[in-house]
């Protein structure tokens, strides 16, 4: 039997309007759509396939990854074309890079279809600049729950679901920022509940008391442009 | 006479398939495009309205960037709805950042269209994960042009547009990671004539001799893993 193919596919952050027409597509012609959970339901209203929720680590039931990685594989051998349906880029934050090891040790064909990341496309979405000429010249991406991870170095920083580790993030934040370097949070972007609050890096943690998840912290010169 | 509109729109990199569906419901609609002149032939074709190129720096003949504010703000006064269509994402190593405040200043709607930017999504296409779970944490972008500029830090480091200075890059690279970290040369993905080079550090600047632009760098242990 001929081997069917694996898409890993980014469904971008929000709703459908951040899809790229590729992703349309693939879902269109998916014949299975393993998802994370956290992907919108106008998004799966898309795919016209069997779809079959997978967890993400840190929302609610997780399938462990090498039972996905055995899912796609088993699928694709029986012939089926599969999308691993990512929320926002399934390079970036995902565990798409796993995946694609998998595949490539299982012979199994695949294509990656990138999506919109949060962390790049929901400052975007609301005007905010990552870098902007003259003043910010490069901008890194991590996650902030990792109290021993070295945060990274550049003039606009960007962390994702930082909302449950504010308080130690302040400290890390000042090695890296003055205290009055302005950021923002930004909660739910693109989500019924989206929630936008500028305020300074000293402004930790109060400043996000009762932040709705998932959320983004931004911090960087850029914000007091924006 | 009512207010126009202007939308920043990123067209994402390389061809249409990229595009997100706002992104085209947008250019489908727009009365006038102002575009980037890299963007994708088959992207302006998906454009109903007039179509202004508009120059990008480091590509030919520039239009002055107030220029390019001037006639945004002009043509939404007329009542018109308006694209400013940039290469990538608008607020990424574009000069949207710079649009936004103009027309804010000018009192003029607007709305940012956010897109796939090069730097996240040609690894991704490639099957290149820029955050591995366990071996790499963060990512950071930045041009790789300007000597003068420290490079950011981060696990794994994508740089734009490096090719005409390699040579110096090395150094300023050994900086941050051992010669024999492994990294990629990017070249026109998305376009015809891709072309992707894999090495070490210590293979600068030889390893870039011909690549046709535009071209990203990355470099990390992530690119030994793919």
């Amino acid at each position: 039997m001929a081997l069917g193919k694996v898409y890993l596919v980014g469904a971008g952050f929000g709703g459908p309007e951040h899809l790229t027409l590729k992703a349309l597509r693939v879902l269109e012609e998916a014949e299975v759509v393993l998802h994370d959970r956290l992907v919108h339901p106008e998004i799966l209203a898309l795919a016209r396939g069997e779809k079959v929720p997978v967890g993400k680590e840190g929302y609610g039931p997780k399938t462990p990854q090498e039972e996905i990685h055995r899912r796609l594989i088993h699928l694709a051998r029986q012939g089926l074309v599969v999308a691993r349906l990512h929320g926002g880029d399934p390079m970036v934050f995902g565990r798409g890079g796993e995946e694609v090891l998998a595949l490539k040790a299982a012979g199994v064909p695949f294509e990656v279809v990138p999506g919109l990341t949060s962390a790049v496309g929901a400052p975007s979405l609301l005007g905010l600049p990552l870098t902007f000429r003259g003043r910010a010249r490069s901008f890194a991406v991590a996650t902030g729950h990792d109290p021993s991870q070295p945060l990274p170095q550049a003039d606009t920083l960007v962390l994702l679901m930082p909302l449950h580790a504010l308080t130690g993030l302040k400290a890390r934040l000042m090695e890296r920022f003055p205290p009055e370097t302005p950021l923002a949070l930004l909660a739910r972007v693109g989500w019924p509940g989206e929630e936008v609050r500028l305020g300074r890096v000293a402004d930790l943690p109060g400043l996000g008391e009762g932040l709705p998840s998932p959320a983004l912290l931004v911090v960087g010169e850029v914000v007091g442009l924006a």
